[in-house]
């Protein structure tokens, strides 16, 4: 097994800025653009079929968030998606509150064919997605990552890439290896979109790290240590959103190496 | 008349968290479900025709906002007003910008015939719906809660349910009794969808406590109170809308028990 | 030539509250409208078909930023222009991202025929709106406003409007005179949507400050000065946006009166 060498992922992130091409849902678009730009990405926001192929074939990597999707906005995932697997761009796959919706867990199914590079999510949707499970309970997670690492595992050696899962220790797999990122701190999910926003954060780390295991635990590591030392200052979940983009921009390679992070 | 017990209002929101499916326009779905998360609801923010019915279906309340309505999201609406009046969930309007606009407020007069447990507006949004006038300066009122009360009264003995008017002072009636609520701030004001947020707080209250009216004072007080809290700490409307987060948090039941509260 | 008078600029803004009808991007939405607030603006997000026109037709100032635009807003950002540069308000351009994307690109060069009273961008946009650049790297500029000079000056004589080009040291001209605004921090290039709430406060100043060139200067002196203050006070990119906007709130006519302004 590699090692997983975050100190050299959180230089290559800062020595690339990539761009983040993100097609999120609403509510979370502008805590996701300046989680973003703290890290020393540069995101782009573009979610219309007019302009959303165009724009993957461009992009350093690609964000698929379905939280508030429409007909619209699904035509351009499927073309962005597409045009990001066509061209070898790594993209992410962000199933919000799939498995008690029916037309975004269709969506979501269709675009899992499209081998996304990362699946990120809650217990409840990774475990909907692969088919174990009937969702959460609107966006939040009924289920332990835990309890979803089989799925995960399942699901990743269907997408020939990474599987995800949050909660308060996250759960990172191949479907071979496992990876469990701790830290962070409940008020993660006292805010909204943080969880949407790691999901570009993986993005940006997929983009400028080649193994994608060790991107997609850097980025996890990233926004907990982010996290924790957030919630060290803040008063209250008003401060500590603010306090959070601070502390992603403060996080380098090196506070990176020390995260907590214990590989199985 | 029965008494208005902001305590245990208080206590039942916090012990049920429920779950708030919001339809509300663009600019402030963030500070909305933000909002709600701080005082302990879980939102979720699903406005397309395709889901909206059957999430309105599982939600314990509905906020409606036509904020920054169109066609799409105008027929989420109607599905989701229509669901929760069918299977008896309390759905919230509020009718920003009404009167002033022709589409939203054709729109607003279809949706209070579907019986909104509240409706919750400025004073020329509410005298417009109601039929007494011709709306404010965009989403300005250029009346006061006062000179809205009458409307409002009849407007509550018409949908059977609560009126609450923002101002200085907030005016909430069930077309009988009337509650005044003081306190806040005017930074509240300088704070884009602080009044878009406070409909969802009420939705959160009256999917929690019993008695409709005291869910609505209960929700104007908390707001209210946090308010005051957060401008005696900021330094200017930036800070206080990340302070007024952290002061929606820290309000509970004790703190409910001593707002700023009249019935007449 | 004119003089200046960023003074009596900031004291009419204070005075009037325009109301200032915003057709932008969902991404910025939130921080443009607190923004416009900040600095006494009244602020509305009308983006519809259905009511831009309506609107349009009673504001004080248009902005048009097409940032995440579609064809339903695309027609709304038509309706408001046109109505605007019929009825004789001033409308601002800007145009995120134009030059990279063909959808917005196509739009920008029709909307530009309807004479906007100022074009608001950073050089890579003002370079391809004036038909001498490819555009940038997404929403980021790849060239200097100094590099966009010649070009920003044809496109003010063609227009008959003001042409502004941001950066580290902002370019201002009406194709006759250049005015440079120093000053700012780089922080604003790290808080996503401060350059788009730029584009909000240049509408509110041309509203209510009859020569135009002073209008603009007058604007981005705001913004700047605003933006060194909080960057004085700020431990990151998080704080600093809630900073900058009670720096906005804070500026008046005679902070404005020294502000970095160089005219040449």
């Amino acid at each position: 097994m590699d090692a997983i060498d975050l100190r050299a992922a959180g230089t290559a992130l800062r020595d690339s800025a990539p761009l983040v091409h993100c097609l999120t849902n609403t509510v979370v678009q502008t805590i996701t653009a300046n989680a973003l730009l703290a890290i020393g990405a540069a995101p782009a926001m573009v979610d219309d079929p007019a302009e959303a192929g165009e724009f993957a074939a461009v992009a350093s990597a690609v964000l698929v968030n379905v939280g508030t999707v429409q007909q619209r906005t699904a035509e351009a995932m499927r073309l962005a998606a597409r045009t990001a697997s066509e061209v070898g761009t790594p993209w992410v796959l962000d199933p919000v509150a799939v498995g008690g919706l029916t037309f975004r867990t269709e969506l979501a199914a269709d675009l899992v064919e499209l081998r996304p590079a990362v699946v990120r999510g809650n217990a409840s949707e990774v475990l909907a997605l692969a088919g174990a499970g009937k969702g959460g309970r609107g966006v939040e997670s009924t289920d332990t990552p835990e309890a979803a690492l089989e799925a995960a595992g399942e699901l990743a050696r269907r997408t020939g890439g990474i599987v995800a899962v949050s909660g308060p220790v996250d759960v990172v797999t191949d479907g071979d290896r496992v990876v469990r990122v701790g830290g962070g701190s409940p008020l993660l999910t006292r805010t909204t979109g943080a969880g949407c926003a790691l999901g570009g954060v993986v993005a940006a780390y997929v983009a400028t790290t080649g193994d994608r295991l060790t991107a997609v635990v850097a980025a996890h590591a990233h926004v907990a240590l982010a996290a924790e030392a957030a919630a060290g200052l803040a008063a209250g979940p008003g401060t500590f959103a603010a306090l959070w983009l601070d502390a992603l921009d403060a996080v380098d390679g090196d506070a990176l190496a020390c995260a907590d992070v214990r590989s199985a």
